[in-house]
């Protein structure tokens, strides 16, 4: 586990990604010795129970000027780990408060929309923030769910601004690299096309198929028989609607083109079904489960070991 | 575990499914003492290893006319667990040696076409064909997967004809209740529509998801980055093209109904995304995630114990 220094870390939103983020670098990481770790949330009843469970050392509701002023004060690094749609407004309540050596970042889940808000809201200050994506979570959320490993092995993506400085950029890949994660680097509209891909589509997928199910007639005796399959391929229906909500929202643009080439491809897979095109159909199928084989063999190992996209001309290599 | 008695039973295809019917049979069921169980396969080879195995007493050869004779001479059961595309084949080989007590049954995925491809090969003695499908199964294959338990608590779908006399159907349904299963009834068309919905459709969206990924510029580039949502999402597009390649052209026309109201969904879906309808979203991911945690709270049980389509005046109560 890399080293990684740190005086005052400040998170607003102290849940699962910002909670085990705190236990990573408390717990795992070889960071010295006591370091203080300042939550905020919307309110002081938000971070009770943060504080309870000793992954912050004081806690700040995000209304006090008072209060923030002083945890913002000789801040090495904040962290936004809020609802992605709060970015702009938390990053205008910081900006008054906000020392030259500060870093921001954020763990959102869309990251050319972040950047616009950065823009707005930190206007000539945004080399201060180092946009930021860890690809890690879990079913569960809240500071309860919070686990010191979530990160290790698991990817992050940085889509670093003409404006940061190198010095920034290392600081925040390092922190992630002591939580144990694998850091990548994107420019915002390639992590934006990637995650509407292996992310984003799929949810609106499983969302579209479940509720399909439930406009039809005889919905009930459908998922009486609905079994393992149908289990694995509606898993992230079970996701926050307001998370992804957001996320369909703030990232229109790339999921909509993912939508539509998926069509696309439905619609030819139609075609072959209609027309007894059973050549056809095998070829698509075959393809599929040889490609989804051979990411499971990959998928043990984070993106840098695995050299899954070296050789491709067109992605390039995310990870420098 | 109940009680079933038989002298002999016949299984053409002894890999996954018949092979674990067996093991069910012989290993878990009250089903008395030494009972005869043949294998029928393409060649003798394709029988060595579940004879190896114990899973059946003695092997032949579908082309051996002696050989199949006398292994059809008083057999209680015939199973046939072959690709669902021999199945007309099958039954006009079999035709020429089915002694008047044997009931013969499948385990295919649809049922419209099996019914159809039975009475053409059995002609007037189509009674003594119940049609059947166990919905179960692992990704393993081959009869080195069977498993003893793989029907517990699963659910078994026969489709009576009119033909069928209560004494073949008893035979069927008791041999499954043997294995584990909980058995239910539909006719052959409400069979098919709700395969296409909860199993065939959800396939078919997996594979054009894979596909339109190795479509794109960058596929590799997303692959690298695709993660645990991803994971269980396109677990079924490992699936068997070659056996799904069939049940799409098999099940044609519940199938494509079923891509045809998906992608209607898909398309409101697309619009809401477009238009910035958050309202629209949050409201078709909110119902999708309840329905699937409701499902999962059913989905430990059968669904006859669950009663999970109770109530639903269009679907009825194929348990009778």
């Amino acid at each position: 586990m890399a080293a990684f220094s740190f005086e005052k870390l400040v998170v607003f939103g102290v849940g699962l990604i910002g909670g085990s983020l705190v236990r990573a670098l408390r717990e795992r990481a070889n960071t010295g010795g006591a370091r203080e770790v300042v939550g905020v949330g919307r309110s002081a009843a938000s971070t009770v129970r943060a504080r309870e469970l000793g992954v912050i050392d004081s806690a700040v509701a995000l209304d006090d000027d008072r209060a923030l002023a002083a945890a913002l004060d000789g801040a090495d690094i904040v962290l936004l780990a809020a609802p992605v749609a709060q970015t702009r407004s938390l990053l205008e309540r910081i900006a008054p408060f906000l020392g030259a050596a500060t870093v921001i970042t954020d763990a959102g889940s869309t990251k050319a929309d972040v950047v616009e808000a950065a823009r707005a809201a930190l206007g000539a200050r945004i080399g201060q923030f180092v946009p930021g994506h860890p690809i890690a979570g879990r079913e569960a959320s809240g500071v309860e769910a919070a686990l010191p490993d979530l990160y290790v092995d698991r990817n992050v993506v940085l889509c670093p601004l003409p404006e940061n400085t190198p010095a920034a950029l290392a600081r925040i890949a390092d922190m992630w690299r002591a939580a144990g994660a694998t850091v990548h680097e994107m420019a915002p509209p390639q992590h934006d096309r990637v995650l509407a891909s292996v992310s984003h589509l799929p949810h609106v997928l499983a969302f579209a198929y479940v509720e399909q199910i439930l406009q039809s007639r005889d919905a009930a005796l459908r998922f009486a028989f609905a079994s393992g399959g149908f289990r694995d391929f509606t898993r992230i229906a079970a996701s926050s609607p307001e998370m992804w909500r957001d996320i369909c929202i703030a990232n229109r643009d790339a999921l909509l083109e993912e939508i539509d080439s998926y069509t696309a491809v439905l619609v030819a897979l139609r075609t072959a079904i209609e027309s007894g095109d059973g050549a056809s159909l095998e070829a698509v199928f075959a393809r599929s489960r040889a490609a989804r084989a051979d990411w499971q063999l990959r998928a043990a190992r984070p993106a840098a070991q695995s050299g899954a996209y070296n050789g491709d001309p067109s992605g390039g290599d995310p990870s420098k």
